[in-house]
């Protein structure tokens, strides 16, 4: 199983949009993929579900996330760098092996020029150092206001890069 | 006014004895010092606070970061960075001038090693990007289980650090 | 005196131009400026100049970064970084104290979209290392090659972040 | 075949004893190994070899890269991150596809506590850029002047964190 994870709280962002287009092309090359939706966490997480505190509903997301060995993180940009729920989401599941040895894509989000490139070089740290192994290939979508219609991406170079980092993903 | 931001929502965190030991030696100093606690963020401000969202409780904060021309960061190291709180608080800020000009120093505080060397790179990315000004010597308090006691650091080179920090800040 | 380092060595660069840009900049703010050109290194100097080994060539450029109070470090992006011959250059330099307390501003140049946001971040890290304070605001212009002409910016976006950047940079 | 490029210049390095170290392991393993020596460069490769002019001694360096499909980089710290010649070295070799789908595995030596922390994580972006796949597991061999000692390392952490990544990497 694929877990594509939307890595905001933000209702209605691209970032959501996005993680439903990854979902709908791995479905169509028949891999099994499911959306993790940090808008669902319990919304006290940060001082119920961290240091060891436990929250039944926050296991189920620890659930989830066992069940994949492969996941997607598609990230908006936030001040230069992922959004903090992210990191928080991470530091609320189980340690040190919840990461050890999966396979994790990045892909950034932004309506900047960026599309994240910082905030992944950031998050690919944190991953590396819970020795999860990111893919190479971290695709940036800068400018995506303008790049994103109707749940399609309209750029052909964004398109190109996705379908690039999906092949490599599912060979990885 | 100099704000010292404890940089985890973690009871009894060392981060809390460090920030508390540079504002006794900035009072020594006769500098006007103040915590500033996340762990007296309201538990949901992840969800009530951002995005636009208003929060009485956490507005608060924000006069306290407004009284503060200089700020410290005293940041744990959390799987390889700095804890998402962090990182959710500044999301809650007033955007885009709450951090413009502010004179930014930044201390990073593990049991291992590192002393958050990686988690304070991605907070310079951060800050710098709100246009803050940091301070170029960053102090990394790594393995400080074994050189703090009873409120004190006993590593002769942590001080050392320490103080030429302090006293690079003020000049700042 | 403030020094403006073309960051590589490739001749006829978008760098170089941006650069003497900068340099104009200042002198019509009457401010001192110096361009520090790494095309003029020694072609060796990475075997003859750094570990301690002696360069009277080298130490030309030493002499010159002693006299910059303020360096701005104008950087083309390759492979997603900084050039390594400004890295090599660093190391060749006087340790520890070349750069303490030097202020520093940071432009990133490319043709792609990033503006070298990731080789700024990189370098951020080892100027801060070094004791040096860098200009929280770093200038990206990516996509150079479409706004600039005839030796001037042509994005009046970009024209407006230069201009901050200076501003700021003055008063730092 | 495994390529273990010694990440710099500097005669008598820790870093290639710790080269020589993984060599050894290696060859221990039946596994195919060759060191990569940066000292044999031309020593003005910097100025002959890149931005597409061709140097016959630098193409033996591209001949020994194109026959490794893994790739690990033994990389000292020099001010907080890794030496200007490892950069400067990937950008005279063959653009855009020389690192494509190469396995990595990255080592950083210091004296200092870091391990190069920080150069290790610069380097990971370039790589990743460059469409490589970066194992997770950085080693991160700090103080190592007291941890190495007649081309073995003493320090039993250290041993364990090598085998694990050795052992990784073969199955990655």
């Amino acid at each position: 199983m694929t877990g594509i994870i939307i890595g905001t709280n933000r209702e209605g962002s691209l970032s959501e949009e996005v993680a439903q287009f990854y979902k709908k092309k791995l479905t169509e090359l028949n891999q099994a993929a499911s959306l993790i939706d940090l808008k669902k966490l319990p919304k006290d997480f940060q001082f119920t579900a961290l240091y060891g505190k436990k929250n039944p509903e926050f296991d189920e997301f620890q659930k989830k996330i066992d069940q994949c060995e492969k996941l997607i993180f598609v990230v908006p940009e936030y001040n230069n760098s992922y959004p903090g729920i992210v990191k928080s989401f991470i530091e609320g599941l189980r340690h040190p092996d919840t990461f050890t040895s999966k396979k994790i894509a990045l892909v950034g989000v932004s309506t900047g020029v960026l599309g994240n490139a910082i905030g992944l070089s950031h998050l690919n740290d944190i991953l590396s150092y819970l020795n999860a192994n990111v893919l190479g290939l971290r695709v940036k979508l800068g400018s995506l206001d303008t790049h994103f219609s109707d749940g399609q991406i309209t750029s052909e170079t964004y398109n190109l890069f996705i379908n690039r980092q999906i092949q490599s993903f599912l060979a990885f």
